[in-house]
């Protein structure tokens, strides 16, 4: 099953993809929301709301608004050797917020305080059941699905200070979706590729990680609570721009296309922020 | 004005502080709610609901579930040479989320994951007005108050990875509160102590930082919008229990006791998790 949150007039809506028709979820403003009913998966097969056409629709971050955005950094073995470093023991992880999430088709601004906007392409768990300390074979049970997410990263800022927080976290910078698909219907290992006007950057399976997205629930929920809607992004392979000699970041006019097979694709351009 | 969250058998409740009385707010489940409304500040100012008495309040975190809590590194002069570092252009960025939040007086409760747990004494800025790119001479308009927080930090998990999350949002860790101080009533500058057992670990006047509140505004909403609820927690000075020789951390049975002169204390025993 494919859940996707669609902008409409009146607002935002949770609306079920079957073939090339959205179905709305009445009574729910988002997926986000969606997944706040415990019933969720069950509501969302049974939903008979009005129809959309999927061509041309007007599709927000899939998750527009969650609570927690976890990231890890240093997951892919690519990625890690590109940046100088060694597999690690423990995930690396930090934060976005939620004020950083677009839709999968919005334009993607580049502010006018960065000139070394770079693309990051993850996959993201997304939680459909609330848990702490959850043992790494419960993990499967609290996940809902799987979505793409573009983390989109200013690097000047990354790299102002030891902590990563400041270049990861820019309004409206980190596309997100377009559909959660249930995980019923996905397992982390198809490809994920980004591409830039065309010319492939990162091409990775996503399966070829350290930690998998079982191992990283297990391992937040250790700490805090994971809670529906709680999204993990799991990091990204090899082939950014800032790794690259010489470095190369987004630019204005640019379109940034990011992939996972089974799960969607991304489709961004890149605008001067006015 | 002192405003705080109170829990009642109904749930939680915005109150205001008139001396030993609390007034209930009503229609505002916490303070969080409250500065949801533009205007909160006569709303509170004008609110003649139930009253308590303050001595044996039950008091919730004071704003109960900010969308965002970011916390400062490397703020406190005398913290930055004793964790080895120079004194930094930028401020270093690093996050919190909601789970982690408790009352002003709340049991601590050590988790068994960790046997370092530390403290780290703060003052907490409280967004009252939405704004980006909020200029320095504008942020005191978008400060609604300020309140203690302390930053508690589980430094064997901090220091697993080169990003400290892990070490800094673990679930109910972080006593916030006991009430917001609204800015017309309290300035960055008066004295913050941190105590175990009634030993003072860290004393610092709240005026000593490298970047000031208003900075602070100013800098990170250049990146995100900051909205009405939002922490900024300013970091911590000397003595934290991670950079004394030996080491010292919490340990079952004491008690930590954090204090900002105007702004009141946070008393939190320090227990085991069951």
């Amino acid at each position: 099953m494919k859940l996707l949150t669609l902008r409409t007039p009146n607002g935002t809506q949770a609306v079920r993809q079957d073939g090339d028709t959205l179905i709305e979820i009445d009574g729910y403003a988002s997926v986000g929301e969606l997944l706040q009913n415990p019933d969720w998966k069950s509501v969302a097969a049974a939903a008979t709301g009005a129809s959309h056409a999927y061509d041309g629709a007007d599709l927000a971050a899939v998750v527009p608004a969650p609570s927690k955005i976890i990231c890890v950094g240093h997951n892919y073995r690519n990625h890690i050797k590109e940046m100088g470093r060694e597999v690690p023991q423990y995930p690396t992880l930090f934060a976005k917020y939620a004020e950083s999430l677009i839709g999968p088709n919005d334009d993607l601004a580049l502010p006018p305080e960065s000139d070394a906007v770079d693309w990051e392409a993850e996959l993201a768990v997304i939680i459909g059941k609330p848990g702490r300390r959850i043992t790494e074979a419960d993990a499967a049970d609290h996940i809902a699905g799987y979505a793409v997410l573009n983390d989109v990263s200013m690097r000047d800022h990354q790299f102002r200070t030891i902590q990563w927080l400041q270049g990861k976290t820019w309004e409206n910078s980190t596309p997100f979706g377009p559909a959660l698909v249930t995980s019923d219907e996905f397992t982390a290992g198809p490809l994920m590729t980004s591409a830039v006007d065309g010319d492939i950057m990162q091409s990775t399976p996503t399966g070829d990680v350290v930690f998998t997205p079982e191992f990283l629930v297990h391992y937040i929920s250790t700490m805090i609570t994971l809670n529906p809607g709680d999204v993990i992004a799991t990091g990204t392979p090899g082939g950014v721009g800032h790794a690259r000699e010489p470095k190369v970041y987004l630019a204005e006019g640019q379109t940034l296309v990011t992939t996972i097979e089974g799960l969607g694709t991304l489709t961004n351009k890149v605008i001067k922020e006015v």
